[in-house]
């Protein structure tokens, strides 16, 4: 006997993530209602993951669960906000129960890790499509934006980016390189990235600006910066790769992994050359980690130097539509 | 050339739907701002369209961007709830500048006739898919839920439910009969469904429950019902039929496309006897079109009542997995 959409939503969405008081009405009825505190900003922000194009065709469910919220926490932390409901549409081909299991397993586990209550949403048949809708929450006045950085601004990245895009090269047969261990390191960043939440919320008063690496820290840089009416000098020597990352695809590799790869979900961001020493302070690197990669400028472009003179300057992030 | 996808959200979702001073940050960075006012409630809801799923394969773009936010905007109108804000995530398979102006077109006449500002949200390469978050307000305590009703209270319908079902099935040419005028009437009322928000908000404080009719009156009077541990009596010759769809249909036929048909976006909702005159003067259904349609009870049970010796029950709703 087939799974109902009723029984569906009861029996793995009904009592997902964490357990809020500000959710006054939950999954279950036409809307859900919720508690936004007085002097609270709430923050919106949407992504979906589409089958064979976000991730290859046979990806564990666990790991679909995980990255349909783990790219909005992204945006979340790109923010500063602090996230707090979620609100999920899945479309799939048919009720697979063990499908389901995993991915509200997924999904679950780390909106349980970042106190996100899921609070609605649609079932529907049709090509396995995920899309969720984050909902947080900041002070008001105090959140991140792209827009807020001017020149001489230091720029910075978290975490080692590139990993996630060796990993899914991995998963997808097109890079060889590496030990065992190094390569499943690189899948596991592709399949489960952790977004730079805590991160985030601490860089707020500090940034002057922030984006997340959803698209290649190049062209997400490039918004930034664009954004922000300015220019960069990016030193490629600084960026800071992962021995993994090295390991399997060499360092030229690895550098354009980095730059032009996408799927990392670090967060790139500038300060300003006056509260450099707030940063160092407040948000040690040694705990959550990050370094400068450059300085914005007033030049309007996005310079790259790099000691080795093979190296070439990206083309620019990932599109969905110009390929 | 083709467009990129900053580009495509630049040319047709950057100022889509109303503007509204609660909007601090939209469209643009890595997620919107936005100010709920105090005393106030967030009222949340999504819902997804597939093609080829929820409207047939080369439906108009302007028929798809208008239902994608209509059938959202009918969550509302079920909470008595006043929307504001959309998020949304289209996938669709290229770039096509003439289906995106007609959807961004259908979408935004709907957003800005409801008041309703595009805040965010995501478009990818994929398989045609809309998935729309709708935000709305509530004051505190004062919205509608499919819970409140209690044995005895009267049940309504709004509209003239199975209009869209036969507009669907002439769509379909699964229904040959009527006139051409009849015939696009039906099919309008599928493609350009027009949710009753205003009505649900004038039923706050009057009606015991509400729910809107999107799987079929039947199956969605059913969830009233039992969220609310009540059963129901539904005179069936009461069900206020279009004489388009008698037209098209006959009377027979008529009664299943408005019990199971479903696409209807018309509120079910129910009133306690000692709130009926209240129903009356706030509410003149001279305005705001509904007719009383039955009574709940304690039976547990949904009984069907006909004049008719012919008529038989139906089965239940629409349901995606189960069929």
């Amino acid at each position: 006997m087939p799974l109902s959409e009723v029984e569906l939503i009861e029996r793995y969405f009904r009592a997902l993530g964490a357990r809020r008081p500000d959710v006054e009405l939950g999954v279950g009825d036409d809307a859900a209602v919720l508690v936004v505190p007085p002097g609270k900003r709430l923050v919106a922000a949407a992504d979906a993951l589409v089958d064979a194009i976000h991730f290859p065709h046979g990806t564990s469910a666990r790991s679909v669960g995980h990255r349909a919220l783990a790219v909005n926490l992204s945006d979340m932390a790109a923010m500063g906000a602090t996230p707090a409901w979620a609100i999920l549409t899945l479309t799939l081909p048919e009720a697979d129960e063990v499908w389901l299991a995993e991915f509200a397993a997924g999904l679950g586990k780390l909106a349980c890790e970042h106190g996100v209550a899921l609070v609605g949403g649609d079932t529907t048949a049709g090509p396995l499509t995920v899309s969720l809708t984050i909902l947080g929450l900041a002070a008001s006045g105090a959140y991140l934006t792209r827009a807020g950085a001017a020149p001489g601004d230091h720029v910075f990245v978290s975490g080692t980016p590139g990993d996630a895009a060796a990993g899914l090269a991995i998963l997808e047969s097109r890079l060889a390189g590496g030990s065992d261990a190094a390569r499943e390191e690189l899948r596991r960043r592709f399949l489960f990235p952790q977004p730079r939440v805590e991160l985030g919320e601490r860089l707020v008063g500090i940034a002057s600006a922030a984006i997340d690496v959803s698209d290649g820290l190049a062209g997400d840089l490039e918004k930034l910066a664009r954004a922000s009416h300015c220019g960069a000098r990016i030193d490629v020597d600084e960026l800071p790769l992962s021995s993994a990352l090295i390991g399997c695809a060499g360092r030229a590799a690895a550098r354009d992994f980095a730059l032009a790869g996408g799927d990392d979900y670090e967060l790139c961001f500038t300060v300003a050359a006056a509260r450099l020493g707030l940063l160092a302070d407040r948000v040690p690197a040694a705990r959550w980690p990050y370094r400068q990669i450059g300085i914005l400028t007033d030049s309007g472009q996005i310079e790259y130097h790099s000691s080795d003179p093979q190296f070439r300057p990206p083309a620019g992030g990932y599109d969905h539509f110009v390929r």
